[in-house]
């Protein structure tokens, strides 16, 4: 008898920290602090979380924080394997049927990459089989789109970004260029190959504790800016990779995988990607 | 016409993410993390959060994380603010009608804390209205439980707990002592002070943002032990209070408000309180 009245208070208790919300400094802030009380509230009370879990809670957030800085962003990992930046990218990015998809932006971008001009080599150096990428950016209208930016930063044969090592001298597999009158861009680099995000915190208990794999498909990143448009951020992802399948954080799109078909040339494997990018007027 | 589909796109992220954490170590934690990815995704959808507004949401986990250390938990503080706290409490600590409610722990519990004997002096030279605490820890059967471990911990008039000030060569406002033959203990200390819970971080920012309350209404806490019974952990508000409909993390329950009576005892104003608690078998 005395259970209803205590499920009753817990009710009461959700009720009194909605309301606390109301004289928030916007409609905006109330209606999201609203809404994350009552799922947070729903979600503890569904699952009946005990002492013990909500104190293990604590403490993930606790190390998650610990464990970020500059360089290392583990509440961005974390909301990357739960889903939550997929989920956020794709709600906020909804686009017509030949537009390119977006997907994550990852934590390896670096502001202020080298210049580099159609044709030169962005590896500089770095282990891989050597990959001539040609694309083409164009309008959702179908016209070529002349003087686009177009970012690229990938890992190398060994799934590392330049970011990654220590003490390299200069940015590997890291660039900038722009397409040409056609809308074309193309460069010489290496073949990106798969790699597993860091594991040494929170997050890597979270997936080693589900029987999650840690590993992202082979991928290219590329942002492209053009004036009029929207800014696309998105992946081309190596075709039979075999991790498409699970990538840790759900950011593959079957729109954004082609294949990368190797030939030899002059006795020496090289892979080629032809890919287009279509992007929507802003 | 399309964003029928990406809208079924978003739902099937979320049926991936789901089913990513098939292979859980336990079934209890896929049955966890079943429910926190529905939730999340389900706050996140239902709101619409823009991706600045994740920015906003990753960066405020972030200063939770870092502000963090041995002496300050934010994410604590956070769990408080939202109401989380108060309702993991609840859902684990439903009791019969005549059983002492419990509530939060609250950050300043400082395990081994000096012991007293009754009558003896808790406020250790604490600012403050001298006050005199009596208390009888019984059974839900109605018998008086001898040598029960009860400790104590205060603020002081200024809404300070010991472990606030930087140089105090003691304790002060806390300690443990036993109930006698009868189930009574009683001690002398200062009367407690209402007090803002530390807004110097996001907690702080999110209380301000949102137009409430720092304040948590005057209050001493305890934690009672007795053999054979489960540990009560609550707090014993001053009635009449101005913070008691408004206490920051939602603490309050009516049964756990009672008088400090003052009155003038040798020229000098005491307050006295009389409080029963009352534990359950275990």
């Amino acid at each position: 008898m005395h259970m209803k009245n205590w499920n009753l208070a817990d009710e009461e208790l959700t009720k009194a920290v909605r309301a606390s919300f109301q004289g928030a400094d916007s409609d905006r802030m109330q209606l999201v602090f609203d809404s994350l009380v009552r799922h947070l509230h729903g979600f503890i009370r569904e699952t009946e979380i005990t002492e013990e879990e909500w104190l293990a809670g604590i403490d993930f957030l606790t190390r998650a924080g610990h464990i970020t800085d500059d360089k290392r962003q583990e509440f961005v990992l974390l909301s990357d394997i739960l889903g939550v930046s997929m989920l956020v990218i794709g709600m906020n990015n909804r686009k017509p049927t030949r537009a390119t998809e977006s997907t994550v932006f990852g934590p390896f971008f670096v502001p202020g990459s080298p210049r580099y001009e159609n044709g030169d080599d962005l590896g500089k150096g770095a282990p891989g089989t050597p990959c001539i990428v040609r694309g083409l950016v164009s309008s959702t209208a179908g016209h070529p789109l002349v003087g686009a930016r177009v970012d690229v930063w990938q890992a190398d044969e060994d799934g590392m970004y330049d970011v990654q090592y220590a003490h390299l001298s200069e940015p590997r597999g890291r660039g900038h260029l722009f397409t040409e009158r056609d809308g074309r861009f193309w460069f010489r680099t290496i073949r990106p190959e798969a790699y597993p995000i860091p594991t040494d915190g929170p997050a890597g208990d979270l997936l080693r504790a589900s029987g999650r794999e840690a590993m992202r498909p082979a991928h290219i990143h590329f942002r492209i800016e053009a004036r009029g448009f929207e800014t696309l951020i998105t992946h081309v992802f190596a075709a039979g990779d075999p991790f498409l399948d699970s990538d840790a954080v759900f950011g593959v799109k079957r729109s954004l995988v082609a294949p990368f078909v190797e030939s030899e040339l002059d006795g020496e494997t090289v892979a080629e990607l032809d890919f287009e990018f279509v992007l929507v007027p802003s």
